[in-house]
């Protein structure tokens, strides 16, 4: 009320939304290099949902092409947003308020067009990336520094496909732990990379 | 057989075993704040023992001092590091190397002992600790520069218990995320952590 804004930009503009998280079960490969789609587990949804409330992302999408994983989803997502869970666990609640169901990657990236009036840059997540290569470093000086919004992409399975990697626009730096061993959950690939690039 | 040793000491201090991770099912806290005993979860020796192996810590011991839990974790275990599931994935395998069951916190220092001939010192981890904490950038100066052996401590449920965090050699510094929230997963938290303290 108290502030004038010039025009619907100078709104949009004011709202600080700047980083999203997408788990996405299509397009991902299995153990034996096909595209295929996943299924939702249950405690991706909590943890991710957890992790990304600490850290303050904006919002948690779930990627799945398929009505009935989306429905069984959405029903673990009401008990705790609503139903019984609610009651029971106020921080759970908390937590599963900013997850949102979508069919594909399309439909995030118009949500997002819609509630910030901006498309979001994509950036893909792996564990074997080379080459020309996002640093956390630099990922977390732009949001710092306001500068874009950003769609961070999880696979699950093996991994994203690389049609899709290649048509984003980042690809992330890996994690690289103190071996050469980098299997890491797709959970606690998001606890780490949340932390890393938006711990203050 | 190259190296000449002038004790049974120096073989152990040429051992590099510096951080040991402990899951705890006992003593913690329910949401009622009791002391009590909860259930091994599958999910949490997959997550923790790839995150373990990521960050090359020398141990991951899971407590329980009911002997089913133990028995029925123990298959799980045999399942992915001789069974079906090592030929299925051998990165799996690798990470469940490390795990073993023990019945007490007790038992586990005796068994560090053993391994290392040195005592470690404890340290408890929790959401809410508040005065003289160990901080992420000292134990990860100690463990850099090889001064003494630690075993990190994680409680499931609702925490671990006052007992034995007094008991403990150290409280680490609570994750803090860029909100308020702090209720990370105890598989999010581990990841974060030896992200902190073990990444080069």
């Amino acid at each position: 009320m108290g502030v004038r804004l010039n025009s619907q930009d100078d709104l949009y503009d004011a709202v600080s939304e700047m980083l999203y998280v997408a788990l996405l079960h299509y397009p991902v490969y299995n153990k034996n290099g096909d595209v295929v789609t996943t299924a939702i587990a249950n405690m991706d949804i909590h943890d991710i949902a957890r992790t990304v409330k600490t850290y303050e992302a904006d919002g948690f999408y779930i990627v799945n092409p398929i009505e009935e994983q989306r429905s069984l989803a959405q029903e673990i997502i009401s008990h705790w947003r609503e139903g019984y869970g609610a009651g029971y666990n106020a921080f759970r609640r908390a937590a599963f308020e900013s997850i949102k169901l979508e069919e594909s990657l399309r439909a995030i990236i118009d949500d997002i067009i819609a509630r910030t009036r901006r498309k979001p840059k994509t950036i893909v997540t792996g564990a074997n990336f080379t080459g020309n290569v996002l640093t956390f470093a630099e990922l977390k000086d732009f949001l710092k520094n306001g500068d874009g919004t950003y769609l961070l992409i999880f696979g699950t399975g093996f991994g994203i496909s690389d049609e899709l990697i290649n048509a984003s626009d980042f690809k992330l730096e890996p994690i690289k732990g103190a071996s050469g061993y980098n299997h890491l959950s797709v959970r606690s690939a998001v606890a780490i990379i949340l932390d890393r690039i938006m711990s203050v």
